[in-house]
């Protein structure tokens, strides 16, 4: 252990200014990235070029992917990009009963070294995972879909951002808590009563993260960095269909624990053969204490349910709404919702869903529109959106797996189809399945359409519900947030009232509310340091990311006393 | 809602340098409290002498507690003084479906007074409690069969800090977000995206409080005030043998709510008729969104598994355990644990259990002691500070119900007595049950004691139990730790190695370790503000008292966001 503490001194040194604008910035909640979002920002200072990127994701397909992790039995992959390649690179499968134990041993170390220095050696399997940022967003991109641009940004740098905020709020927590106190109480004439005090934050044992496809690195690195900067180890159980991103993640971190002085053990990774589910199985094991899911009711509600042993965060469906009641901006509005409706496929736990529209029309600054008219000026917004192929496609990627393309299909019968959606060509990965989005009109005074609009439609797929007034859209709203959960809802009004209705149902109910967006800002983007991702308290999700509750519970302090 | 503000705006001048305070001692964790331990520090700026709260006291004895809350349909009572009075108080029980409504009705204007301005009215609430501390002391005693003096200090000031160390976490983790945010993000050469966010801190729902007979007040004043600072309205269901602290607390709380402008019926209270068992109706009601209990591992367990539309923290049973391997201060160990095992007569959930000594006896600073004499010194330590009647049912109180009364005295039946109980009689109660507590010698190594000494027995029967080494009592912390939970740990060493393992074990386990106790501070107590009360991390309770993780996931964050 000699060599340790120079190392990570070193790490805090470099990273301390980081840290401490990122503490600073969740208390502003101002802006504030340290991530660069431009591709050309990169190729400088040891971070790869889009040419190296390119070419160093080439170099890992069809290759073994070896972490040197104890207890691997044998190799397993089979991901198949979204653009048609197949991506042939295997990972360790592993054998928990030697894993497992093997990530528990250098947690002494690890929560001895104390919160700076984890958060300093969290600090910097960030800045090389920055550094490889042209690396991962093809990573990303072959295995949830997203179109490049999208998956260098989302997958990069706001994954990253998330991964630095779970970071700062960790170690805020931890540091709550003085490392030492004296406590001297007085005793009228007697001499005063005289405590020794110590506390530690200690980890709950080895935290799972269940990656999700979409994803995989925006979704995992909060829960991820949340663990390990509480003292936890963490097994990252990639989706099957994702795991390259995670399994890069995860080859970095155990290198910076090295490098470190830590067991790389701490991080490691759990993939699994096709249709094996293994994840049912790490979460019920002892050792996991934690776990950290994003994906299907179903299964989190069975997470919720059965993992008792450990505190479990997740982030499940709902049905995401925007009520269109009036704007001052209708054609601001309608692009930006185009844009919501559009990006990556209608793929994103954000993206709007239903949008509620008095049947009698709408009050804008281009004069009353009919509900009719609403619908097909947005049909044909999105219709300019993504009338180029190449532009549709760098704006759609492609649908990341065949269940949502049935959705997609079988679409049209649910209802009137006020924009069809359409095949996007992609010369350059001509297996690509990419398609506009649907728009179906229902009637949200019809029970069987009701069906359809109170379910989660996964995709590009939207529905035009006719409500009865603003306050019929209002009570919808209420009820699909109370009983479906909502990661984002939105409203478009220039009524005071309205506004005033809207935002009381998503204080009431708990659900994060956009108002009248119009310009560059889209209701299914969340920025890190400012905005909440979910809320925690509807049944999208049972945690925001980030704030105090995500990463208070990830450890315990423990208080050693003594008289002084 | 026009008188409203001026009253709270002055309770939040009244109170703001309270707060202060304790914030700032919460991150010191030095000794502080406002409210004052010595009884005769009462009587003057409007708080009740000796006299007037005795006085008070017994005009509550044989009335109708009437609370004006909603849906009371009938007036319930019961409960008998472990020192034999019968109270005769009757309170209102409720029909839920009209009350719980009603609770609901004044939780805007609460959740739009901001944290600050609930901050203040939980602390004028404590205010006024603290100002009669008698009368609670006498309501204490009659239903916990604590001793008047622990009744007053444990019971009053010991408790209002509890709860206002609560309401100051409360406040912190609501206050890390401020209430509006400008963002701007550049974009380059085109103009600057920039939206103003508002973030508004919004209740779970209703907080149910499941208070003990114990410690009605102590242990039932920490979720009842980081659920009301939070936002949320509080039910409270007392013990039904210990309604009257609660009952008044409830009163106050509703007075001081009313004179701030809001509504009372955010805290009321729900008594039960004899064997109803409400607990578990109301803990699966939907309204309740939290819950607090503290008291069986079968029904907290209970709640855990089946309240799972609520946050749930509980203090569970454990088995406390104190190492003694050695010593440089004999008499001063011996006496320090003859007060723990005494002090309420062995009655609370972090008194000692379990007395790990190697079987070939320890070093002490009066040269070597066997086991035997170890066990034999500590059975005279007790007999001597409790040798005295009056001294000793000062320390002791009464048994607090028959329940505890029969483990004591099936306790002889478990192993060889070192230490008989004897009865204590006190004149002025005559029906009072007090006893001495009891030391049993068991042997580690044998597989029946084992049933003994792994089982909680609650109350004054401690097991001197031989251990074959130190490493033997270390293990042995370990699995009790482990298997059992602990609210508490205790060691005595002179060895660094030893003190190092069992440091070692309390960190890996997590439990709250009292090392080398000798002199006024004992292992059983803990101050607010400075220690941690149970660790949340081990099976004796899930949740410690009190830290940012006892409070984060009572409320969620809204954000609301529009363009600038």
């Amino acid at each position: 252990m000699a060599a340790a503490p120079t190392a990570y001194e070193q790490l805090i040194d470099r990273h301390r200014p980081t840290l401490d604008q990122a503490l600073e910035t969740i208390r502003t909640r101002a802006y504030w990235s340290p991530h660069p979002e431009h591709p050309k920002a990169y190729g400088e200072n040891g971070s790869l070029s889009a040419a190296e990127g390119k070419a160093a994701f080439d170099a890992l397909l069809g290759t073994r992917f070896d972490l040197g992790q104890p207890g691997t039995d044998d190799w397993v992959g089979g991901e198949v990009s979204p653009y048609g390649i197949e991506l042939g690179t295997t990972y360790p499968h592993a054998d928990l009963d030697v894993l497992l134990p093997a990530m528990r041993a250098g947690q002494r170390a690890w929560r001895d070294a104390g919160a700076e220095a984890r958060a300093a050696v969290c600090l910097e399997i960030l800045a090389r995972i920055s550094a490889r940022t042209h690396e991962f967003a093809h990573a990303v991109m072959h295995t949830s879909g997203q179109a490049f641009m999208m998956a260098l940004q989302a997958g990069g740098p706001h994954a990253q951002d998330r991964g630095l905020e779970a970071v700062a709020y960790a170690y805020a927590e931890q540091t709550r808590t003085p490392d030492t106190a004296e406590w001297t109480k007085p005793q009228g004439k007697r001499p005063p009563l005289a405590l020794t005090k110590q506390f530690t934050p200690v980890p709950r044992g080895i935290g799972l993260v269940i990656g999700c496809n979409t994803f995989p690195t925006w979704n995992g690195y909060p829960g991820l960095f949340a663990s390990l900067a509480t003292g936890n180890a963490v097994l990252v159980k990639p989706h099957p269909r994702a795991v390259l991103p995670l399994a890069l993640t995860v080859r970095i971190a155990r290198e910076v624990l090295a490098e470190a002085g830590f067991d790389p053990n701490l991080v490691a990774l759990a993939a699994e053969a096709p249709g094996e589910g293994i994840a049912k199985t790490l979460a019920l094991r002892p050792e996991i204490r934690i776990v950290d899911y994003t994906g299907s009711t179903a299964f989190g509600d069975w997470l919720e349910t059965h993992a008792r042993q450990a505190q479990v965060y997740t982030e499940k469906a709902g049905v995401n709404t925007v009520v269109v009641e009036s704007t001052g901006a209708y054609k601001g509005m309608l692009a930006n919702l185009a844009f919501s409706l559009s990006l990556y496929s209608g793929q994103m736990c954000t993206t709007p869903q239903n949008l509620l529209i008095p049947r009698d029309g709408i009050a804008t600054d281009e004069g009353p529109k009919t509900y009719d008219e609403v619908v097909a000026d947005l049909a044909r917004a999105v219709d300019a959106l993504l009338g180029d192929d190449a532009r549709a496609a760098a704006l759609l990627g492609a649908l990341v797996n065949p269940d949502v393309r049935a959705r997609l299909e079988a679409a049209p019968g649910l209802g009137e189809v006020a924009l069809a959606s359409r095949e996007v060509t992609m010369p350059e990965f001509p297996d690509a399945v990419v398609r506009t989005p649907v728009i179906v009109k229902l009637d949200g005074a019809k029970p069987d359409d009701e069906a359809a609009y109170m379910s989660e439609c996964f995709g590009p797929v939207s529905f035009a519900v006719a409500v009865d007034s603003a306050e019929d859209a209002v009570e919808l709203l209420r009820r699909t947030v109370r009983d479906k959960g909502a990661m984002t809802v939105g409203a478009y009004t220039t009524s005071d009232d309205v506004a005033e209705a809207v935002r009381e149902v998503c204080l009431e109910e708990c659900a994060q509310l956009s108002l009248n967006l119009t310009g560059g800002v889209y209701v299914n983007q969340t920025a890190a340091f400012s905005d909440f991702h979910g809320s925690g308290g509807n049944p999208a999700a049972n945690a925001a990311l980030c704030d105090g509750a995500f990463v208070a519970d990830r450890f315990r302090v423990v208080e050693v006393r003594e008289e002084a």
